[in-house]
């Protein structure tokens, strides 16, 4: 954690949680760690990723002694790639683009083969280990926080946060204005599982939003929305006043914060990743 | 610490150490918690820096309740002087532009003050507290290195890491080629405690070295040169190898691991620091 005076000025006592620094680059290694730990050892595991769940996957697999196979769609990005094939894992590429596409595929080729799966949002041990850790260390480091920002895509890490942080304390989750699932959700009475594709850098707050996590989540997150001007804003900002260079999605919880967000609270705003190309922060930095 | 596939690949196991993490944003803290913890409660401190040892100065100050006073060349950059400022600091511009002839003023206005001397330099406590401590650290988190890589200016962290470090493990210390201090010192059988200005991005690197650094270190340290090109470079890979940030200096160490430095050692290589202006790196990643 590190303070951050800039935010503090603008809505009252301000604590950087910097999970960007997760040794695999994002806060996706603690559910990976703490769902592969309870997997007896010799298990073949495998699960469907572009990202940052993969990259856990693979780097949990090698720590605790097991063999991950990590099904990517077509279009993953060529360092993600390298990066899990780095920590040992079998990376199978689809024919599909999409992750949509490819994880009913990738569930097939894994049952085939008589591997365990480990999904990255519908599993109780990844939403713990990814939200309910994370909720638990902060209260530790930020005893005295009243509320919580986090970056909301598919309501994984929400649903962990929501599970761990005491009722009095508040959970801000962070959508983006293009891809409001949860707002969308509440209108609807029932969750809104896919979404036409959102043009954003912040593909992790993009899409739909899991069943089983909006169910968990509806009634105790607060949600706000932010534009992808604020998010390439945060990127930015992150830059020239705190010499930290995050993800797009790991900066949403920042944009909230110097947009939407009320003042006179003591926040903790979640950096949750740095996983971004380089070619991607060069242009955003220019 | 993290591990390096990257550098490894080039020159055998390699560990980054992160001290761009520092809370200031650089090494420097540790000597100035270090030296300033040494002095009687509601001593007042000065020292000169406009940089990283000046932001450690007031951070420390803060955290021990004692007051300090920075004295910054006119021309130090409006983003480090707010940054003691807002760590506590009484921060004194001099009419001087450069470092060199503002330290002398400084110290004399500093005595006329009745205020105790922290030189960034040439203070054993703060060598101690900033290579020392250093090196104590690195042996706990990587027990089995033969060599460290640190960038070499002024000589204060190669000298307190050639102190903590044993006998058996080389001390790599990274200069650079348009201002070889040590190499020059050598030739010349003394130190040579000062050199016109060049041009480069990693300040930190740049100048003379200390006649008490030289002495402690001359025997000991190993120094390779790097040149400006693989410097900018080295910035660069860490943003797309490592996603991670640092100033031009933090980065010195990065660019002799992947120009000059022979493999087959286990290597731990030194981030010194993340303090850098964000037009700096717009440019430098463009």
């Amino acid at each position: 954690v590190e303070p951050s005076p800039g935010l503090s000025e603008r809505i009252g006592p301000t604590t950087l949680k910097l999970e960007h620094l997760q040794v695999t680059g994002s806060f996706k290694v603690r559910g990976a760690l703490f769902a592969l730990s309870r997997l007896p050892p010799g298990t073949g595991v495998a699960t469907c990723s572009a990202g940052n769940h993969g990259k856990g996957v693979a780097y949990a697999a090698r720590r605790l002694g097991l063999q991950a196979t990590v099904y990517v769609p077509a279009s993953v990005d060529a360092a993600k790639l390298r990066g899990m094939q780095d920590l040992g894992a079998t990376v199978i590429r689809s024919e599909h683009a999409g992750f949509d596409d490819t994880e009913p595929w990738a569930m097939e080729e894994a049952r085939r083969k008589g591997l365990t799966w480990v999904s990255a949002f519908e599993d109780d041990a990844v939403m713990a280990g990814n939200g309910g850790s994370l909720a638990l260390e902060v209260l530790e480091q930020v005893p005295d926080l009243t509320r919580i920002v986090i970056p909301l895509g598919g309501g994984g890490l929400a649903a962990g946060v929501c599970a761990g942080m005491p009722e009095r304390m508040r959970v801000i989750g962070v959508q983006h204005e293009r891809s409001p699932a949860f707002r969308l959700s509440q209108v609807r009475g029932e969750a809104v599982t896919r979404l036409p594709a959102a043009d954003t850098l912040a593909g992790g707050i993009e899409g739909g939003i899991g069943r089983r996590n909006y169910a968990l989540i509806r009634d105790r997150v607060e949600v706000v929305e932010v534009d992808e001007a604020a998010i390439h804003d945060a990127v930015r900002w992150l830059v020239d006043a705190h010499q930290t260079l995050v993800e797009p999605t790991g900066a949403v919880a920042v944009a909230a914060a110097r947009t939407t967000l009320g003042a006179d609270e003591h926040t903790v705003v979640v950096l949750t990743g740095r996983n971004v190309a380089y070619a991607t922060v060069a242009a955003l930095l220019r």
